[in-house]
């Protein structure tokens, strides 16, 4: 079992992963994703039983659970960050503070052929996709000892991916993490002074502006934030606003799948297929609509380096204009997708 | 010019640097550093000439500037994220805010020999450095519309370091950085609260309970801190109480010199010479002495990387307990000085 520990400077927590611990020489030699390529993979279908059991998929009526035949599939981390058996047990150990690393840690399997990005998916893949992030949020809120779920993809080995066949995570955690924390204190303190919704109002500025706009749907918009920290950072927010994610009507599934499938098809052009990352910033598990909040997705292509500026001050310096940025986006054509021949790789 | 833009919801601030602007294309043939050790190298002695004119040098007496025989070396970034010329100019621009980069960014060369980290160092040449960071930040700190300096160390191109010659960094900002004011503020609530530096007492839990120390001098003491965000991370504080690195007494350099060899020497001992960062963390200029921040050095070995759930939380998962880290950090011994046989890198 894990350990979360809160610095008592920053009140940032950080989960100490025993469960994972290594000797300092195990981190000379990390495995490249390269190297995974010809290796067997655990997600294709037909090894359902190289992973924990299932928690849901979506197969066929009639079709067993961890049988080959799904079409989504979701599974608990073989190595976990957090664990969902037993109680928190907050304790202090002289001024420290600790608790237990009660939480979920799952593994959303976004297609049981060896596909390795969200721009190889149908439409129809994504909107599973996106339906069953839904659904885990939904199921795993009703446990009162946890207060937030935060969806991401990491793609490629530079933004922290180990297994390369296309998958999204699931961590939730029993306390509001301090990213969501300032974003909900920051646009609640915007709210309160301006009496409106602070993404609301960029969304408004963007659209009328232009310059920073990459993709443009009915029901939502992609750009490039005014102060990215990274270049080619893009976010997606609904047109309308709504506080969380789980919350999305069908209609804004699928009008969302085509417009991820559109973003990141046109960053993988832009930038010869980068490694990145996706988050979708949602509102805690015990509120309900907010005011002031309004779900999104960041991507972050991940191309630039932190160096100890950045771990120092949390300022972030970006090479590239975010004007630059988005002029390129709109003006490439997303990837098509690659269906790879083999729906399994073998050892 | 670069321009610094506010995030409207967190408040934090991205410098966005135009003059660095990059094509998407010049990010897929980012040079590695191991293509660049043959290279022609501008930081070693009698190439003074490759760099921008010298800010201050340590040089014997009558030893004209940018003549070649000198020991520590600062000049201005040639790539500079900021820079010192011109007014501010703070403006809105509909619902963001912005202003024009001011500010300095220099780098501090440690040696004029062609040596790669801190470990290859005498202590007398850290001592040396150790009394140009602190040179500097008093002459930066008499510069009105600057509040903050930020002394930082990038090693090894994992730690985003672009040139392997040992070279240090100062980054003066117009605004105080997001991190320090975090640090500011939980520091300031805890001593509000009780009446004591949350540093200080850190330090004196430390020293009882042993488990998380590294190394412990008359002046100094380093450990890995209760919620090391990284495996490995160590920090190295002064054991008076003291909020101002500039203030450094003579004897604090002459300790925490040797201090920082015995550390980073046994960091690349334990690790095999990983990628690492160091950070002061000090605090900022238009304070005086302040009885609830304490003046540190982070160091960061870069181990992990940060993926999408680091990014959306700002909550770290280490795999490593800082008490098995630090454990082995008092076990290892400090690597010995590799001195480089030629002087400098020729093309």
């Amino acid at each position: 079992m894990s350990e979360l520990r809160k610095d008592p400077i920053s009140g940032r927590w950080v989960i100490i992963a025993k469960s994972r611990a290594r000797r300092p020489h195990d981190f000379e030699s990390t495995p490249h994703i390269q190297q995974q390529q010809a290796r067997f993979c655990p997600f294709c279908a037909g090894h359902e039983d190289k992973t924990p059991g299932e928690i849901i998929a979506y197969r066929p009526a009639g079709s067993a659970p961890n049988h080959k035949d799904w079409r989504v599939r979701v599974v608990p981390n073989k190595f976990p960050a957090l664990e969902i058996e037993g109680e928190l047990n907050k304790r202090g150990e002289g001024i420290y503070d600790l608790m237990r690393g009660v939480g979920a840690h799952e593994v959303i399997i976004e297609s049981p052929q060896h596909v390795l990005s969200t721009a190889d998916l149908t439409e129809h893949q994504i909107q599973e996709v996106l339906w069953v992030y839904r659904d885990r949020l939904v199921d795993l809120k009703r446990d009162r000892r946890l207060v937030y779920g935060m969806i991401f993809k990491n793609v490629g080995e530079a933004a922290g991916a180990s297994l390369e066949h296309t998958h999204s995570q699931l961590i939730v955690t029993p306390i509001v993490p301090i990213n969501v924390w300032e974003e909900m204190t920051g646009s609640l303190e915007f709210f309160n002074y301006r009496g409106r919704c602070v993404y609301c109002d960029m969304i408004q500025q963007e659209l009328a502006s232009e310059k920073r706009i990459v993709f443009d749907s009915p029901g939502f918009v992609a750009f490039c934030p005014f102060a990215s920290r990274f270049p080619f950072e893009t976010w997606i927010l609904p047109k309308p606003h709504a506080s969380h994610y789980e919350n999305i009507q069908k209609n804004g599934v699928e009008d969302l799948a085509g417009v991820l499938r559109q973003v990141i098809g046109r960053i993988e052009t832009a930038l010869d297929r980068p490694a990145y990352n996706y988050i979708i910033h949602t509102g805690p598990f015990d509120t309900q609509e907010l005011a002031h909040y309004h779900w999104h997705i960041e991507i972050i292509p991940r191309l630039t380096k932190m160096a100890g500026f950045e771990w120092g001050t949390g300022f972030y310096i970006n090479p590239v204009p975010p004007e630059e940025a988005a002029a390129f986006l709109r003006e490439v054509e997303a990837r098509p997708p690659q269906r790879q021949n083999i729906a399994t790789r073998e050892a």
